[in-house]
């Protein structure tokens, strides 16, 4: 079979290996398409490198068909369309014990601290395997697992119907939670300074705003009538994306924090005790939150189409890395390795 | 009768004037004792003066008995002890609308808006007046206002028994909410790095760090076999005390944040994506929270005697502001009204 590994910094490799037959309780996928995320772009950078144990196959975003399945496993038939969710928690640390497993303290993420995706076949735990419904496209249900972050987020958001929501940045996971926002009948505003990014949304049909051009407070202010928005989703990454989500709330606003911010970030703290503002960290999903994202997939509700930019073939994958890394008009990037040498 | 006015910056007068008769739907109060809070020291220093019209008559945390009871006001009767919600909304504002009155964007906030209780006879809107037990000693029924403050805060935190709470910051309403969120089954450490202050915390009761012999992180680690903090309020207004809070937390630990914090500060946003920890500021209270902050004075379940460390005839106000100045071994200081020329 065939793998794409992570080597050192900007360093990938297509490589034969030998598929890993189940053991027992596990099951083997025979990948159909992996996504690339912000932390493959990450690990690709060298930036993770003290957790990712390189040589490593990478990627944990993915759909796939079970292949083979291992002793002591039932329920699951060669064939059947499935996607994983590539986190495993410990079950023992602080954070497991007191019913917050998701955000494990000793997380075994699959993609970053054991093998993921991005091969032909990949054998991992049964309890991590989650069933697709038939007719569910392949390369739609290589969503799943970002979708399955923009439900978490939000969910811990509280979004109720009527509410004024903006999202700032219009990156995958962006759209993604202003789609998931607006289902759960939110008004959205979408904040996003990259034309190409504020096209899709746009014709997604999301009110979108240019924060080079137009000040998203001023927007704001006039679109809720001088309120001020109910929910701000920082999903950026950036000092002013910070700066902006907290001034653009109202009264009891959350803002809850999506974005990886690496280095601390000044925040007008006044303003959170004046208003009684929230902020709210979210990070990854629940089960539950995965099975909500199947059902999103499935039944249409995501705007697949126009966030996959590109399906490239697996042993593309530097140019996919490229086509990211240079922001050349691309928002999701699949691989596909249904071509691949089994 | 008797008034303290602020003039300017650092002048305060006490001048002789004629009380106010109450009009329609207004209460004349005999006061009794008026406390001196944060908020008057920055009237004091001058930098509310935007705000307040000087001169003003300042003072918001008071007790006192009905003197007069003016047309179409019922329910009162002459000599009956009282307190002040010194918080009047506008009813129109987006926060009225929104059901949060109590962060009304107009508020009248009376003693610095309009004239406050360090007045031999505070004239109010009867609504404002709240009734006292009798029998509660009136010094100690000047600790209202800042108990609803700690009410408050506690019930905004959603303390629940068990919870391992840290109070950073041991002026009055640090002490306050550590007692009340004591009274709600919490377990307190109470960060510090003043000594009076760490001994009158001490004296109550309290487990007490001092933070500059001490690393209050690793002090939390300890006390909670290295989980962290359930819930932090962050009330000294300083930089270090924001890092703190944000550091001892533990996984969906919350912080509240009820300090002023008049520039920006930087925080950690990282740790709130990787925990989902919870920022929430709190300000002021509402009705409710004063009716059970009367409750819990009345009850004795305040520490009144240790938090009141001085009681001065009010024409010594210049020595009581003084004294919170230099923060020479004072908590609060109380005005007595009771001998004041009426």
């Amino acid at each position: 079979m065939q793998a794409v590994v992570y080597r050192t910094a900007r360093h990938l490799e297509v490589e034969a290996r030998a598929a890993r037959p189940p053991g027992p309780g596990e099951l083997s996928i025979a990948v159909a398409y992996t996504g690339i995320c912000g932390t493959d772009l990450h690990i690709y950078h060298g930036d993770m490198d003290a957790r990712v144990g390189a040589p490593a196959v990478i990627g944990h975003e993915m759909s796939g068909r079970v292949a083979d399945v291992g002793p002591g496993v039932d329920g699951w038939s060669v064939g059947q369309a499935v996607t994983v969710m590539p986190t495993r928690s410990c079950g023992r640390c602080v954070a497991c014990r007191r019913g917050s497993s998701h955000v494990c303290h000793a997380m075994d993420f699959l993609g970053i601290d054991s093998p993921g995706a991005m091969q032909s076949y990949w054998t991992v735990p049964a309890e991590l395997v989650l069933p697709l419904p038939e007719g569910v496209p392949l390369d739609h249900a290589a969503l799943v697992e970002p979708v399955a972050v923009a439900v978490h987020d939000v969910r811990r958001a509280g979004v109720t119907p009527g509410d004024q929501v903006v999202v700032i940045g219009g990156g995958p996971v962006g759209v993604l939670i202003a789609t998931v926002a607006q289902l759960h009948g939110a008004r959205v505003l979408l904040v996003e300074p990259d034309p190409f990014r504020r096209a899709v949304a746009g014709e997604i049909g999301f009110a979108v705003v240019d924060p080079q051009a137009t000040d998203p407070v001023t927007v704001v202010n006039e679109w809720t009538d001088g309120a001020g928005a109910d929910i701000a989703f920082e999903v950026s990454g950036s000092a002013g994306g910070v700066a902006t989500a907290v001034d653009v709330l109202t009264t009891h606003g959350r803002l809850v924090m999506v974005a990886i911010h690496a280095q601390p970030r000044t925040v007008d703290l006044h303003r959170f005790f004046w208003r009684e503002l929230e902020l709210l960290g979210a990070r990854l999903y629940r089960r539950d939150d995965m099975v909500e994202a199947i059902r999103l997939v499935a039944a249409g509700d995501i705007p697949a189409r126009a966030l996959i930019s590109r399906v490239m073939p697996f042993a593309s994958v530097d140019a996919a890395f490229a086509a990211l890394e240079n922001g050349d008009g691309v928002l999701k990037v699949l691989l596909d390795w249904q071509a691949a040498a089994r």
